[in-house]
């Protein structure tokens, strides 16, 4: 029975954040509580962003329930379109968020510090992993490491693979770069996007130093948002 | 190209929000962030919820930075354990949550209203969906709809079709079962489960009064929290 | 010249934490400061409560700007009507809630640990103090221990004395009677209590446990809320 | 009998907040709270505010429960030093925070659209005034608008006192002037000033746009806080 029978303290705490939340949203202010119940979500934006506990996107934006449709997954990775009838939990909700939803915005957000580019960086220098799913899971971006490493087994992709252990942030951004372009790779957001009803946006949080950085719509560089 | 030159307003919204992240987080009370960027993350709490807006796993448990791992899908759902290399991004967040940050509590939080469990029981009763991506998500809990739905094409299938569509509740907490149950067949969460240094919860939360089910560890049934 | 030519870190601190406010309130929620800019204040509650740092009206209430209009003194007092010209802050902020703001709810808000009433049982049972404002003020309760300590310089006032050092509690809320008492001898407060238009509310704040407990209004004892 | 038999909505709201609370200072995070129980508080900072419901010293620098020893009264005034036996409220706060607590800091927080201001500008403008206390009170500040005023009964006078009607910001700040000027002829006050072990800081908060004005040190004018 995989249940355990006394609430551990992690839990215990949670339950009494969940109570103030009941006390906050449910009783003190329920206006925005029971619209969202009546009238369903209609949230403008769709963020894609990392498991990390460090990077929650709804802390980070001061969002209030009903403002964000969030994806989280290990190193904020969109896969390519592959309609293939398999398990493709964020592309589902991609496209639910899209189609059913309508959202006007698709964030990507990466950040600094991300144990899944870690990995990456690692598989794609030769060095081995032994997991069943992460590294399956990151080699989603692996083609973004191509302009930083040299040819497998050779003396640049040793070097390289020192260097970016340490230069970390120019695969993370890179990696939300790829995401991006398999972004539009699915029909129904390229349609959104060349209609203009559609926006999408690359982000890095700066995590060090709490800076956000955004892809420049014209010079596509990633640059601090003011 | 994807991107659009000026902030809409709800970007405009985010970014003062991240503006309030900072000097809150970074200025006001650093210590919290300093931590979490010297030492990394160390959550006790792998959290698998939903993509819905309305539950925001951090809002919702009063959550700060460096509490919950959170991957957030449609409908909160675990895929059984496939370790076939192609990409699970739901798994790899499993695997990083309890391998690599060796979690001690993972939570699978489903919901009220729930539109990916909406689209599992049409799509278990017959209506036809034209979708990529998320009739295939949701169907990882198909099966556990068997006890409330007559045979396909039957009668009773098409009262039960009706009759789901207005109390889901049954079904959304039958999927919070099934998700529980894949999540045993993951070899590293079973051994950590049985060794006593892994607890798993399954949650429903009642949208519309604010209050958290949880399943009970004896009768496992799933009971208000007090 | 009295003023530091550079920023203590409490005074950075405090800055950062207007920098938030600033985001939070005038950018990424604008509406709920734009209104109380541009129609002016319109509370319903005067609250007098204590200037101890631990019990913060707002923060205690989770109100938000415009909510509570707020008298903070030592032993959140009332002094009794007096109209004699002097300096009367607390009869000013009374006068102005009621007369101006018209406000139909004024709570007293008394608390647990209190040094003011801590002063109070002190002076009134014989221990001298040295200062030149804190005793005059808290005195104004002083009649409320008459029921709690024996005849001035009697065997019974030293015993109470060191009694009632161990159990404020029953003073600090005695002390919240005599000021819900003082109010009533405002004209313009019984009028608004006689017409049914302004409520009056003893409250005392178990700091301890987080309770509230207030007077009730039948037996007008004090019962923890619910 | 003044209490009234049921809770009115806005006490039934602020009764919802405490809720709150207590499950987020009690039961979430009970660090805070348990330590300032045990050991007391101990804050750093006397801020004396106005009691507008607009201006919540709390909630505009993100304090915490023990952060912030609070005056409110209206229009933030300090009187000189009397120590005349009788109630002077805002100077016993004042002598129980310089000499029972400590602080090292002193804040007078003034803003614009303060009601007590106007009353000022009226009553120092030969505008009849029906009130009992605010008058009394707000004249503690009367001097500060010697500069900016004809002499009593002059046409300047009624000339000034219709452009003050409009530009009160510059009262406002007088004000807060006067108040330092008066904090300092508190010997206890001028003592720790003079060692440098308190400071002294003059603020006035722009409600329009969120700013924060303070008296430079060396200039001695309100400039914005960068």
């Amino acid at each position: 029975m995989p249940f355990s029978s006394k609430p551990t303290e992690p839990i215990r705490q949670l339950l009494a954040g969940i109570r103030a939340f009941r006390a906050r949203y449910y009783d003190r202010r329920p206006e925005n509580m029971r619209q969202l119940v009546t009238e369903g979500q209609h949230p403008e934006v769709l963020l894609i962003g990392c498991s990390d506990s460090r990077v929650d996107p709804a802390l980070l934006t001061m969002a209030e329930p009903g403002e964000l449709f969030v994806v989280r997954n290990v190193a904020n990775l969109v896969p390519p379109y592959q309609p293939d009838g398999s398990y493709h939990g964020t592309s589902a909700a991609i496209e639910y968020a899209v189609k059913s939803l309508k959202v006007s915005e698709i964030i990507v957000l990466g950040h600094a510090q991300c144990g899944g580019i870690q990995g990456l960086i690692r598989l794609r220098t030769g060095q081995k992993a032994e997991d069943d799913f992460v590294s399956p899971w990151v080699s989603i971006a692996a083609s973004a490491l191509d302009p930083y490493v040299g040819p497998e087994g050779s003396e640049q992709e040793k070097f390289d693979a020192e260097r970016l252990q340490h230069t970390p942030a120019i695969i993370e951004r890179a990696a939300v770069r790829a995401s991006v372009e398999n972004l539009m790779t699915f029909p129904f957001v390229r349609e959104g996007v060349e209609a203009g009803t559609l926006h999408i946006h690359g982000w890095w949080f700066d995590l060090e130093n709490g800076e956000m950085w955004a892809i420049h719509p014209e010079t596509r560089m990633f640059q601090p948002v003011e």
